[in-house]
């Protein structure tokens, strides 16, 4: 006998009625994964989604009531850039990352990692990150306030420079702000409405253009010449100061080893590199993958899950001949429509957006390689089957300036949302700058061999060494100045071979630091030909790193509209994969047999794996209905007297 | 046209040559789908599993060899304690967690979180944890060495013992350790055959069997009193030191803002109770759920996976009426036959194991009430469904002694393995002690309000004040006074009802520490009557909390065996469900043509979420297989030249 009809929520209409359950299990069990398909694949009919505007105070409500999100320790009043994820939020981010971990991981056969968040300082000093991973701040020197340098010149020089403008009478015109970038950095600053001489004007507009190239001592100098204090106080401020972003922690009892929380879960691959090689057979191409939390000690951390001090990243390293970046599954997206703001557009100040095939894009040279392009395609093809308005969402090359300090070539997917266009995922060439340093700091080979086919004759410098002499002259520095000239290229041994034949002798510089003056009675470099069976090279690492947190808010945003019967009932429309609860179940009356009946149900839809969750509150089952659009549920059972169960 | 069979790998027969593929999706996909359904359901055909005896160094070989998991920072010598999984290892404990997901938070309605791995102090101050969560070390007074020092002492006692039986040429039998508590303390240590006084021996025997009692200032007493040294090296030790085990940072650039890298993730639930509840229509009992990292700053981390620094924990805390601990679905696990060892047997010094159903353990009061019962039953059900053999599979219970500083009642899964029994999954009644210090220290409410059918009357005590002079007399103590008596418990103010009679006064003692004497001139406490609609609780926690580190090892060890024919060739069984790779797909030759085929037929399987592997390398198939079987792929495809692709 039926027992309840599968009827349709918001967003799809299955055929309401068409699926009748009964209580015998393997018609319930039939049923069931014939809808399952169903939903896997339904589309959603069309529905207004744009009768109402975006109001973002009211997606906030719901975020907050529903428990998507919420400050961590909030009962003990929080603390800036810190967010824990509720029910409904978790899921969401659960299965945001089973999709992803399907999407790449699985479908593209990469191997998967899950190295330690606490990383070894000396790992983090070779990658860079220890010197360079940092922000200048400053401090008020009376209440010990802290701001980041850049963002308060930045916000006194535009508040001067707006008040300038009213003294002068002329209209402010509040440009259109829709870079994440700038955004960020705006502070609610208030200047009096002063008139400023044309020089100082022209001064502070240079100044502002040029603001993101500014180091610290020069930031100091801008705040001293122009007179910076702290706005909310008037006090002085301090010199800038580098602050490290990450957190620092000791490991073990003994104080003697420091650790930090890694700032991203790149370095926990390259260190890996060797076994994931030799995992591989010792071939490239091939990615590690891996899913984990990252930390960023932010200074002064603002908009909600756009930055936070610790985050969910999923991150590719995909290693490849720097010879050869082809993809063997190119041919598969080439089709792929991108929507793309090249570098050369924004270096002529437009942010036009040129639309084009992956194909084209890399046809055209637009975007470098084959291997970049696969992974851009990819990516477009992930972010929009989650849920991501295509339409919203745009690649952007980074201009060379911008670029972090190991990437070679970048593309950032920017997803627009009320806090502008903001960058969601990146996509970088970072080379062989990772592999190298860490090869070179440990002397571990993290390099390919590959046969070739063919030998080839490569012409290149043997070294000899007078033995004795040169022992006698050198002593204890002997082997340091024989392991240096090992490992010169090429072209340096033909300048010391230069040198010998003008100067007859050559510098040498250990990796100590110590100079030593090499002669060619005791060092002899003839050219050689040697015949090579094999090649050795060290990899580039194309590397598409993914914020799951602002991906996960961005499609908040773009899963969010109101009926447009009632602007009050708003609705999370999100695809189907990724929706927290997939089924709503409600018995239409209190009936004590229809609740076991909806109790029983959810039991069997949770034990097939589909995550159901029953209203049996007293409110009406349009109010039922309208709570669930809330939290993105898109089908419904509707258990009625019509029903039998048995 | 066919174009391979589906041919079994070491396990499973799943009726070779019976499927076979063609290029014609549709037909792809329904074989694929039909195998798909078989693998997931497919039963292990019996083989010889226990041919020969287990061998920890060649399963630590394989485990290396086909990077499982490795020392994290390897390349830069490691940190001990810390581990990285490589892609076994990741995708076998990404397969358990998927499990786990879905069998209690699917399954059974959860409510997922995931809360930030950095707390603030506070939140750990209040849970106990800054004051408690230590272990007392000792240190080299020379060479700065750093031991634990209940470790120390017991492993010096040990060895003086050991040395006193040779003098006194007594055999010595080594105790069969079984016990993971008693291995993992164990040093290294020898001791010289000195015959010691019986008076001494008894001595050190009473203090062996005390060992896990001492407090820090007692354990440096026994080592001053007998003269205990660094055995390494025969120098004086420091007296014990606290050293908490909780990875410390600060959060933000002041230094102001204090954190810690969560030692477990059941803070992260308690604090975010409240929404929880209200998320839940203000009723229990409900359950939270959360997957995620948690540190532990080891003293002197050992025995690989099984004591790390930081781990992968999955935590349900599970919420309920103190008065009420049934459970709704006790019923569906009551005939799950669990393997008890009891804390009545225990202490009488023995270890011989019960089985029982869990419906009788819990009629029988074994097992304290049927919520706890019903998780026991789930996690036994979990364990042998991710593979973990129930012969080696107990649940102990806690000694009074042993439990944490917050729990009631506690029973733990231990897994046995060459480690001894390791314990797992802990079973912990928390009572209500972690939702009250977090309620009084913020002075948030973290009750449920439940409404009662018929209302109660109960007996009371009003609090009246004489305004004025009681004012007058406690000036800015009158508020905390207030605040103290508005909070005491009704025997409390029955005491000071009866002080006030038979002496006139009574003292309160305030929450700032200082004590006021009261009288009943100025407080008045009379006994009421008031009729209550509404009753006011503070939720028990049951909380099952899984080791995942130490789960996935023991599942190495139960999966690990070696072929009946050839014991260099081993095997990790896993089932299906978990295991890393699925398919082996291998062709009879190195055709061109067939290398196509096996291309492209991973990419579909991998399309269908079905992790495949090609082994394309020159080894015969014979081969192929024994280097897949240690990867532990149930199945294999082998595509041959009766292959056609389309």
């Amino acid at each position: 006998m039926p027992i309840g009809s599968f009827s349709s929520s918001w967003t799809r209409k299955l055929a309401p009625l068409a699926y009748r359950f009964t209580q015998n299990p393997a018609h319930f069990i039939h049923t069931t994964s014939t809808i399952a398909t169903k939903i896997m694949t339904s589309v959603p009919t069309t529905v207004n989604k744009t009768a109402h505007e975006f109001d973002k105070g009211n997606l906030d409500a719901v975020l907050t009531r529903r428990f998507f999100y919420a400050p961590a320790f909030e009962i003990y009043g929080g603390v800036a850039g810190l967010y824990d994820y509720g029910p409904t939020g978790s899921s969401l981010q659960a299965n945001i990352l089973d999709a992803w971990r399907k999407h790449y991981i699985i479908e593209e056969d990469m191997l998967e990692l899950d190295t330690t968040i606490m990383t070894l300082d000396e790992v983090l000093k070779t990658s860079g990150h220890v010197a360079k991973f940092a922000d200048w701040m400053v401090k008020d020197t009376k209440n010990g306030e802290i701001y980041r340098a850049d963002h308060l010149v930045e916000a006194v020089i535009e508040a001067r420079l707006k008040g300038d403008k009213e003294a002068r009478g002329i209209e402010h015109v509040e440009v259109e702000e829709t870079d994440e970038k700038k955004k960020k950095k705006k502070k609610n600053v208030k200047a009096a409405a002063v008139k400023l001489d044309d020089n100082t004007v022209a001064e502070y507009e240079f100044l502002l253009a040029q603001i993101d190239n500014y180091t610290g001592p020069e930031l100091g100098e801008i705040i001293r010449k122009h007179k910076i204090t702290n706005p909310t106080t008037g006090n002085e401020l301090t010199e800038p100061v580098e602050f490290n972003l990450m957190f620092e922690s000791n490991i073990g009892p003994t104080g003697a080893i420091k650790g930090y929380l890694r700032p991203e879960t790149a370095q926990g691959h390259f260190v890996n590199f060797a076994r994931l090689l030799e995992f591989n057979n010792g071939r490239v191409p091939f990615a590690s993958a891996q899913i984990g939390k990252s930390f960023r000690n932010e200074i002064a951390p603002r908009q909600g899950l756009l930055r936070v001090r610790e985050f969910t990243m999923a991150e590719i390293e995909h290693y490849v001949d720097p010879l050869d970046k082809k993809h063997a599954r190119f041919n598969e997206v080439k089709d792929v429509v991108l929507t793309l703001l090249p570098k050369d557009v924004q270096q002529e100040g437009r942010t036009d957006l040129v639309q084009m095939t992956t194909g084209e894009a890399v046809g055209k040279g637009i975007v470098d390689n084959e291997t970049l392009g696969y992974f851009l395609a990819r990516t477009q093809l992930f972010l929009t089957k989650i849920g991501i308005d295509p339409k919203r969402l745009r690649c952007r090359q980074h201009m060379a300036n911008e670029m972090a300090h190991y990437a070679a070539d970048c593309w950032d997917f920017e997803i627009q949302s009320s806090y502008g266009w903001v960058e969601c995922v990146g996509c970088a060439d970072r080379s062989a700058y990772d592999l190298t340093v860490h090869s070179v700091r440990t002397k571990q080979a993290l390099r390919v061999q590959q046969r070739l086919e063919k030998p080839v004759v490569v012409e290149k410098f043997d070294v000899q060494y007078e033995a004795k002499p040169f022992g006698m002259k050198f002593k204890k520095d002997a082997g340091a100045i024989k392991e240096t000239l090992a490992g010169l290229p090429k072209e340096r041994l033909q300048c010391i071979k230069d040198e010998f034949a003008s100067k007859g002798s050559s510098l040498v510089k250990c990796a100590d630091g110590k100079e030593h003056e090499i002669t060619p009675d005791l060092v002899r470099i003839e050219p050689i030909t040697v015949t090579e069976h094999v090649r050795e090279f060290t990899p580039n690492v194309i590397e598409p790193s993914f914020g799951i947190g602002r991906i996960l808010y961005s499609l908040l945003e773009h899963s969010y509209w109101a009926r447009e019967q009632d602007v009050a009932r708003g609705v999370l429309s999100f695809p189907v994969l990724v929706a927290p609860i997939k089924v709503l179940i409600v018995a239409i009356s209190n009936d004590p047999a229809l609740t076991t009946i909806i109790h029983d149900l959810t039991r069997r839809f949770r034990k097939l794996g589909i995550a159901s969750r029953i209203d049996d509150s007293g409110a009406s089952i349009g109010k039922k209905y309208a709570r669930n659009d809330e939290l993105g549920t898109p089908f419904g059972v509707t258990v009625d007297f019509a029903s039998e169960w048995g």
